[in-house]
């Protein structure tokens, strides 16, 4: 941020008085801008005993599969925005969504929402961001080539879980648990 | 927003190529300034059969009463938002944070995100944005004189699963439930 989004003079940046962090402000006329963490939100679209997954037809991590998922836009509720990245990037359907991860990635400012969802029939195709989108058995998921840790993780706590069929929401930060070994 | 945060030239509103959204977009450098909702990150801590509450001194909804919260920054996680606004809002520490509300506010563009807590001991004390804060008995909510529906919605909830001990993660979206009837 260079310049004041609201009048067009440049920005400095200093602690706003009574605040203790430093922020883009424009001491012309006295707005100061303040940048937020953003939520990315995504399904994990279940099929019988298949997971769906997305290859990337854009960067970053092009070619690699992820879960269905992307920013949360504003007026939406974080379970639209599941929803409708499920529909973009996969052009399907899902129901029954129940609230299953919230990871922190605190190094990029994000928060990752994963729902749990049941994918209403096998009407899927790849949307413009994504270059195929097909159905995995466990044996099948291809882990050294998903996108994203959160993608990994989430996978990871959904196959642990369905041993037991009782899945807690959970709630974590990366990166501690990147390194966990699957068993 | 009227200018452009990276060039300081003039934005318009379009749909820019490949999306389906109206966004500002900078014409001269091509910037397009996406704008997201923001999380709101808070506890409600608990001493024994007390639940700890601050009435805010700043705007909006000054003199009304509300759990410890406020808008999570960049580089942390949810938790440490949550643990942060308890801190600065009633100089209290919080220990064994539970997920428990994920409330979307999609109106505002706002999710609160609030965490069951123990307060770790009865040192509290009205931090700079609030006018008091104190422990109240169930009995003694001031109900009326809540500051936000989130926060009445977090307290409903948190009353009814007391009488189990079970306390599910919930997430749901205002305002549905905002006409809930107290039982």
């Amino acid at each position: 941020m260079k310049f004041c989004s609201h009048c067009g003079n440049p920005v400095i940046q200093r602690i706003p008085e009574g605040d203790s962090r430093v922020r883009f402000v424009c001491d012309h006329c006295q707005t100061i801008h303040y940048q937020n963490p953003n939520i990315v939100a995504g399904c994990l679209p279940v099929w019988g005993t298949k997971v769906l997954l997305c290859r990337r037809a854009i960067e970053p991590r092009l070619g690699f599969w992820t879960l269905p998922a992307g920013f949360m836009e504003n007026g939406e509720t974080v379970e639209q925005a599941a929803r409708r990245e499920t529909d973009e990037e996969a052009c399907a359907t899902v129901n029954n969504l129940s609230l299953y991860m919230m990871i922190d990635v605190p190094h990029i400012s994000q928060v990752h929402v994963f729902y749990r969802a049941e994918l209403a029939n096998l009407q899927f195709a790849a949307g413009i961001e994504s270059l195929e989108v097909q159905l995995f058995e466990e044996a099948d998921i291809p882990w050294s080539e998903l996108a994203f840790p959160t993608v990994s993780r989430t996978l990871e706590c959904y196959y642990a879980d369905r041993i037991t069929q009782l899945y807690p929401v959970r709630s974590e930060a990366l990166p501690p648990s990147r390194g966990i070994k699957k068993t």
